[in-house]
C-alpha cells in the first residue's frame, strides 16, 4: 500500500520568438505524460495558464513556460526530453530539474544522477545538494545556458512529512469526498479567486490545482502511514511567503518540514516562532536566489517503536 | 569512491549447556564472516572475549553470545542464518537484528525487510522500526521465542554523522597511519585498560577493536565527502552513558548522531546541554528496554549547495 508521495520537477522556458506553448496540440500533452507513466485526468485555466491535473501530480503550461511535478514511480525525466525535443533544442531558454529526498529511494526506478544522466543527452547542464546526504535534501540540475528569470518570478515549495489532527483523519478516510475535503481545506480563505479543479484517489490521495491570471497553486496529499507526505506550491503574488507557509502548515499541522525557496530578486528569509530551524542552504543558482531550510515540530514526548507488518 | 558506512548488525545468545562459542574452530568464523562477503583481517582477545577486526567491521565471540556488525554492502543475514545452522535452531536463545538508515538505500542488495524475510526461515520473530522513516531511523528484528537477558547487561551504539575539525583532517588524509591516529584518538584516556586492534584502509577509513574482560568497544571510520560516518559501539561497564557519549563525540564532532540503548535494566536516558534532539523513540523490546535518540548540533550558519561532480 505504499505511494511515495515525494516529487520530481521540471521547469522550462522558451526563448522569445516561440510561439505559445498554450497552443501546442492537446495530443502532444498527453503524450508527454504518458512519456512519464501518468495520465491526463482533468484541465482547469485562466487567461494566461493550463493547469493539468495528472494521475501522478500537476502539469501548468503558460506561453512561454512549462512547469510538471509528477510523483509515486514517474519517469518525469522520460516526459522533460520528449517536450524539448517537441520544442526544439535550441528554443528551450532556461532548464532545471528538481528532485526531493524519497521515503523508499529502493523502491524508484532511477535516482538523481540516473535522471541527469539521461537529462544531459539534451541538456548540457550542472548539478547540486542542497542538504546533507543523511538528512532532508534537494537534488538540483539546470541547464548551463546564461539565464535571467523575469522580474518578481518567485516560488515557493513546501513539502510535509507526517499529517496530524484533523488533517490525518479527513485524508486517512478510504474513499472521501471532494466536497468534504474541500469544505476542511477552506483555500478559497488563504487563496481567495482561483479557478480549481480537483480529484479524490481511491482509496486514499487527493490533489488539486487552483489558476488565476499566472498565479498557480497546487497541493498533493498521500496520507498513507508508511510515508505520509503533503507537498503544496505556488508562485502567487502579493502575499509574503511567510503567510503561504503558515497558511498551509496551519491546514495539514506536519511533524517537519521542508521550504524551498525560489527569487529572481530578493529572498525573504522566512523566521518563525515555534517550529525549529534543523537546517539552511541557501545559495545563487541558475539565475535565481535559492533557499532550502529543513523545520520540525520539537516535543519532549518519546515515541513507541512502530511494530511492522511482516 | 562512496563506501556505505552505516551498519547492519545481529547478536545471538546461545542457551545453557551449550559448549563455548570460542571453542568453536576458527574455520567456521571464516566461513560465517565470508558469508556476508567480509573477511577476517585480525583478532584481539581479552579472557572472556575474541574480537575479530573485519574488512567490513566486527565480530565479537564470547562464551555465550556473539555479536557480528557490518558495514558496506555485506549480505549480514546469510553469516546469521550460516551460524544459526552451525549452533542449531534450537540452541540459540535469543536473537536480534539491526539495520540503521542509510545514506544510499539504493546502492544496497537487499532492504530491512528483504532481511527479514531471509531471517525468517529460521527465526520466528517481530519487527520494529524506532523513529519515522523519513528521519534518521532504526530497523529491528528479534525473535520470539521468551529471553530474559543478564543483569547489568547494556550496549550503547552511537551513530555519527559528518566529522569536523582535526578529526575530518585526520582521517580524510590517504594512507595515514596507526600511530598517528591513535595518538589523535588516544582512547586509552577515556577507555583505559583495553587490549587494543586497529586497521587503516586505503585509502581512506580506519577501524578498532578493543576488549577488556567481557567489555568491547569498536570504532568504525568512513570519512568520504559522500557520507561521512563514525560508528562506536560498547557494553563498558562502569562509566556513566553520557560520560562514554561524551568522550566519543568530543573526538569527532560530528554534525549529527544517533544513540541507541539497550538495557536490561534502568536505562541512563543522556541530556545534553549543546546539542538538540530531534527526536526519541523508547519502549520495551524482546526483554531490553531500548531508548533511540537523533541529535544535531544546531548552527544558524547558512551552508552553500554542494556542487556535484556529473
Amino acid at each position: 500500500m505504499f505511494f511515495e508521495g515525494s516529487e520530481k520537477k521540471f521547469e522550462l522556458s522558451v526563448v522569445a520568438g516561440v510561439s505559445s506553448l498554450r497552443e501546442i496540440p492537446r495530443a502532444i500533452y498527453d503524450e508527454c505524460v504518458e512519456k512519464s507513466e501518468a495520465q491526463i485526468l482533468s484541465v482547469v485555466s485562466s487567461d494566461q495558464c493550463d493547469a493539468y491535473l495528472l494521475s501522478e501530480s500537476s502539469l501548468f503550461v503558460w506561453d512561454d513556460r512549462i512547469t510538471m511535478i509528477t510523483c509515486g514511480n514517474t519517469k518525469l525525466c522520460h516526459a522533460a526530453l520528449f517536450i524539448i525535443d517537441h520544442l526544439g533544442q535550441d528554443n528551450v531558454e532556461s532548464f532545471f530539474y528538481e528532485r526531493k529526498n524519497e521515503y523508499y529511494p529502493r523502491k524508484q526506478s532511477s535516482d538523481f544522477f540516473d535522471d541527469v544522466e539521461c537529462l544531459s543527452k539534451k541538456i548540457n547542464g550542472t548539478a547540486y545538494r542542497l542538504g546533507q546526504p543523511n538528512q532532508h535534501h534537494l537534488y538540483l540540475f539546470h541547464g548551463n545556458k546564461k539565464y535571467e528569470p523575469p522580474k518578481s518570478d518567485r516560488t515557493i515549495e513546501l513539502l510535509m512529512y507526517g499529517l496530524s489532527g484533523e488533517a490525518n483523519e479527513i485524508f486517512s478516510k478510504p474513499n472521501n469526498n471532494s466536497q468534504s475535503i474541500r469544505e476542511f481545506l477552506n483555500l478559497e480563505n488563504a487563496f481567495p479567486g482561483f479557478k480549481f479543479d480537483d480529484y479524490v484517489f481511491s482509496p486514499v490521495g487527493y490533489s488539486c490545482n487552483a489558476v488565476k491570471g499566472s498565479d498557480y497553486y497546487t497541493i498533493h496529499v498521500t496520507p498513507q502511514d508508511e510515508g505520509p507526505y503533503v507537498s503544496f506550491e505556488t508562485n502567487v503574488k502579493g502575499m509574503t511567503a511567510k503567510s503561504v507557509v503558515e497558511s498551509v502548515t496551519n491546514i495539514f499541522k506536519p511533524s517537519c518540514f521542508d521550504i524551498i525557496q525560489f527569487d529572481s530578486g530578493q529572498l525573504e528569509d522566512i523566521q518563525f516562532a515555534g517550529p525549529r530551524k534543523l537546517n539552511a542552504v541557501k545559495d545563487k543558482i541558475g539565475g535565481y536566489n535559492v533557499l532550502f531550510k529543513s523545520y520540525y515540530n520539537h516535543s519532549e514526548d518519546y515515541k513507541k517503536a512502530d511494530k511492522l507488518k511482516l
